[in-house]
């Protein structure tokens, strides 16, 4: 099978030009397919409060109401994501730059409302596997903005490390997919003030030493939940690292 | 040869949730292939308003500064394109909602600074007809925000009525193409007041009679010389109609 790489990064790598620069040449240089997944949150917090509308956080996630969904429509489908493409382009690379609705790539559900009601935030629900695979037999590099749709008119804010991991799932029948999400960090830290503590290689069975030692921080655990899921999936390895080290294959290796 | 309509469409249509919805189901009882290009303009200057970004036009052309072409790229490209899209899935049309800069599909230049500087505005220089074509071989339905790119990493502020002329035209070896511009009155009139002075049908000679004598507004000029250099490139026909009669074949018919 053919090498498939999925990389997700942050908005502050995409969001910053020169940083951006850096960065998509550095993916020029991963040999094999690649499909890339942005945020662009910084720039959708800015906007919002350029506009009088107050972003709201409930553990790291945000509640997007009417107004925030038409905000992140316009700085992920819209700025961020064409910005990349456009750069892309002048690197001679064929980008082309989607949402979950175009092609209906990633149907979603609208959380349910619980404790919080995250508004129109989506949980993916299909990825539309054919239509990626023939993107990427036609050498178009997929640059994809965290939006997806829930087939009935409505556009959802979707989680991007999420999209990035269940297009990595979908995949690995037709490719050997490695998943890299891009991070501020070189890897996952034992001591997270500390990048020498990086643990270079995490199966499920230190994993679980670590998590009942108290020795992962509690915000990478839900990450490298999904992490290990992507590999129960058949995805091959994943790796994360920083930004700056995405072409070298640094950082930590869950496999 | 198959029948392709290329569809333009402007800003008031496609930015009220209602007009929208009553268009694109009216859309989907055009037979043949479809390519939809739309505006965005209204919603830009009220986002561009509210940014406290001042929107300067010149002969109905907008001066896209680099703040402003931030504005229309979200617009544009992100709220304008995704909504259309969401909108089209919903009536189960596999539409996908692209750039210029997207598979490089549409090249331009930034125009030359002559007496008036028109910031990042494109004129157009290249349509990539093969990705187009197989797009619609693939049945998607194309959706296209007035956005290009240079090549050189930079977007370019389009203007959406010559993006339709161009795309029309660089397809019309492959498709018995027809190109309709959706307009606020029901075609060209002899007397803009007066909705019963339609002109139904106008030739090359026609056009030239009614110009030399005046009778056609100078505003509707360059439009419809624009529409008769698309017919002299290979377009079967242009018609220029009210949003609402996109369906019907109504409104003025140049041949």
């Amino acid at each position: 099978m053919q090498q498939l790489t999925v990389i997700k990064v942050g908005g502050k790598i995409v969001e910053d030009p020169d940083s951006l620069t850096a960065f998509l040449k550095d993916l020029t240089l991963i040999a094999g397919f690649k499909i890339l997944v942005h945020g662009g949150g910084r720039s959708a917090t800015a906007l919002a409060e350029k506009l009088g509308i107050e972003t709201k956080m409930v553990e790291g996630r945000r509640i997007t109401d009417a107004e925030m969904l038409k905000v992140v429509t316009m700085v992920y489908a819209g700025l961020v994501n064409k910005n990349i493409v456009a750069q892309l382009q002048k690197l001679q690379i064929d980008a082309v730059g989607l949402t979950g609705a175009d092609m209906n790539l990633i149907r979603s559900n609208k959380r349910p409302v619980k404790e919080i009601d995250y508004g129109f935030a989506g949980d993916i629900k299909n990825i539309n596997a054919p239509a990626l695979l023939e993107l990427l037999k036609q050498n178009y590099l997929p640059v994809i903005a965290p939006i997806t749709h829930n087939g009935k008119g409505t556009l959802l804010n979707t989680n991007a490390d999420t999209v990035a991991g269940e297009i990595a799932k979908a995949l690995a029948f037709d490719y050997n997919v490695r998943l890299i999400y891009c991070f501020e960090k070189s890897g996952v830290l034992l001591d997270e003030n500390d990048e020498k503590s990086l643990i270079p290689i995490l199966d499920h069975e230190l994993f679980r030493q670590y998590k009942s030692e108290g020795n992962i921080h509690s915000g990478m655990i839900p990450k490298l939940e999904n992490a290990f899921q992507a590999i129960d999936a058949g995805v091959k390895e994943v790796i994360i690292t920083r930004a700056s080290d995405v072409k070298t294959g640094k950082g930590t290796l869950l496999r």
